[in-house]
């Protein structure tokens, strides 16, 4: 096994005392520049890394993210959590911080698991999942002056306190630009298959369908179907639309599942040209050829990143006196359209 | 900002010296056990926690575990893998252990990050995920002494080298018994949808067909095809399967997405009896209703952390002297039988 150099081995090719490299790595600022350049060149040469722990102990930071991990869902779209913490290890890899995941049972689990990490000088800072009324997370974190963004905006709270940084994905405006879109390419009655209210999220994704669905709101109500997410439940919800008169002849789903479902149910009674729009392009979207609105997670967690660490990299701590930077972004998803390849599947039988 | 209590509030509270509080941390079996047990009270009750970094310092070890999470695939067996980091964090957690994540283009990026690590301190221990012919990290840990277990066995290499701590799921076995017990349910000629070769999960998967179908050579290359993942191949296959002279009355095949497909097409065609299983028990195959053989994470990730922390928590450092103790785990997947629920959104359908 190949010895690592050590302090004393800069020390002595750089022919400088301990305490300079030390001070090099450490107080940068305090060393003439010409040594620092110097002991720097054999530091690079000789692969020399301070122990991390040291390190951490002496500037009581640690480079790393805490993320808890909710517990496996068996739905379709509890993969999008999953395509979040994908993107947020490439973009903290590219930022030189790491991510460290933790599971919990609920929020004052995650809350103890929070205040662990946090006695530890172990994280950072932390990014909050799954945001909701009430959060007793987020009061926590403000109060003990923990960095922390929340994937999700505060709902219920204030949504522009400075000491709550987060980004969100505008679920309204994404519904209402397809339904828009699939309005101006051509159809009449655009139909919405979604969750029971209160739903942060579902609210937002419904009240995007209703500005742009163009009904009055006696065919709101007709056009409409409210649902507990599900395949199954997506397919009796299309069913239940395309029994009314005048049945509509497109629909946007809260889901991919409730969307896959609709999908199924309108092949199945013979509605092979009525489009349907599932949210958050997953894979099996993907792999169905079903359109989606698609998160833009990319977007989400640069916007996080940069919220908490700024461009230079530093713990950018929120300041309520002085609020010049925004402390939130609301990020517009985009609707992918695909011709349902379920559809070409039956056609295109040989058998 | 509540203060963090001090290793002198402890010194303080039980009236001993702050020696005495680090030999109760770090050296308990020096400590008389009444003085012991006085400490750990107040610890406790106060709520001490010694800084992380200075633990780890002292003691070299950081009780966490690194994972390379694999750049996102957008198909639907992706998910496999994010499954399998939810478990690993979920039981790494009830071990008092981390899982740090981190990215790496290819194999030589993955070794260069583990160095990294490595040399830091951060890591104890990594976890190897899709291991292959070959394998540069393989190599690299051993000769470096750097703890390590495979998620995969090490395809290509010898078996049952005890420096190479190994967990895997029997494919061959899931799909021997699969074919068996569909033989058993009244199947005649069970036909395989699966990769090219050499693929060592597919080539093992598809092995354990051969063994169970009951063909002859002739038969075999038949009842059988290969093709590229995805959907649309899925049900290209099946249609070509169901077209030749006494088509299969059940089809297996090596993941969800070919099932999925080969499920599609044979409804679209009317083969509504004939059975299709999957492989990895995805999301979608449980929301889709179809069966699909499932590999059972739990008892993976339990096996990779017996192996490297043994069950009463310490790195257990393989002995290639002494091998007494077995140093890879073969898990035995089983099969997840639904009935169809796309079937019967296509029958029940009341538009």
């Amino acid at each position: 096994m190949e010895r690592m150099p050590t302090v004393d081995d800069v020390a002595l090719a750089a022919s400088v005392s301990r305490q300079t490299v030390s001070n090099v790595i450490n107080s940068p600022e305090i060393v003439r520049e010409s040594t620092r350049l110097r002991v720097q060149e054999v530091i690079d040469r000789l692969g020399y890394r301070p122990h991390a722990s040291a390190r951490r102990l002496r500037t009581r930071t640690s480079s790393t993210i805490g993320l808890r991990l909710d517990p496996l869902r068996d739905g379709i779209s509890g993969v999008v959590l999953d395509r979040f913490v994908h993107k947020l290890a490439e973009q903290a890899d590219e930022r030189g911080l790491r991510v460290m995941i933790f599971t919990a049972n609920g929020p004052e689990d995650e809350l103890a698991h929070i205040r662990r990490l946090r006695d530890g000088s172990d994280i950072d800072a932390f990014i909050l999942i799954a945001t909701f009324h009430g959060d007793p997370r987020i009061s926590w974190l403000v109060d003990n002056d923990v960095p922390f963004v929340s994937f999700g905006r505060p709902w219920g709270s204030t949504i522009d306190d400075p000491q709550h940084r987060w980004v969100d994905v505008d679920g309204r405006a994404g519904v209402r630009d397809t339904v828009t879109h699939l309005r101006a390419s051509g159809a009449q009655r655009v139909a919405y298959i979604g969750w029971p209210s209160p739903s942060g999220t579902g609210d937002e994704r419904r009240a995007g369908w209703e500005e742009a669905c163009g009904f009055d709101a006696a065919d709101r109500a007709r056009y409409q179907v409210v649902t507990v997410d599900g395949v199954d439940e997506g397919a009796d919800s299309a069913r239940r639309l395309m029994a009314v008169d005048a049945p509509p002849d497109a629909i946007v789903c809260a889901s991919d599942s409730l969307a896959l479902g609709a999908r199924l149910a309108l092949d199945a009674a013979g509605f092979l040209d009525t489009p349907v729009v599932g949210f958050d392009n997953t894979p099996v979207s993907a792999a169905m050829g079903l359109s989606s609105i698609d998160q833009p997670l990319d977007e989400v967690v640069a916007a996080a990143l940069h919220l908490l660490f700024g461009p230079d990299g530093g713990i950018v701590r929120p300041n309520p006196k002085r609020n010049e930077e925004p402390t939130n972004r609301l990020l517009v998803p985009r609707l992918v359209e695909r011709r349902s390849s379920h559809r070409a599947l039956g056609e295109t039988t040989g058998a």
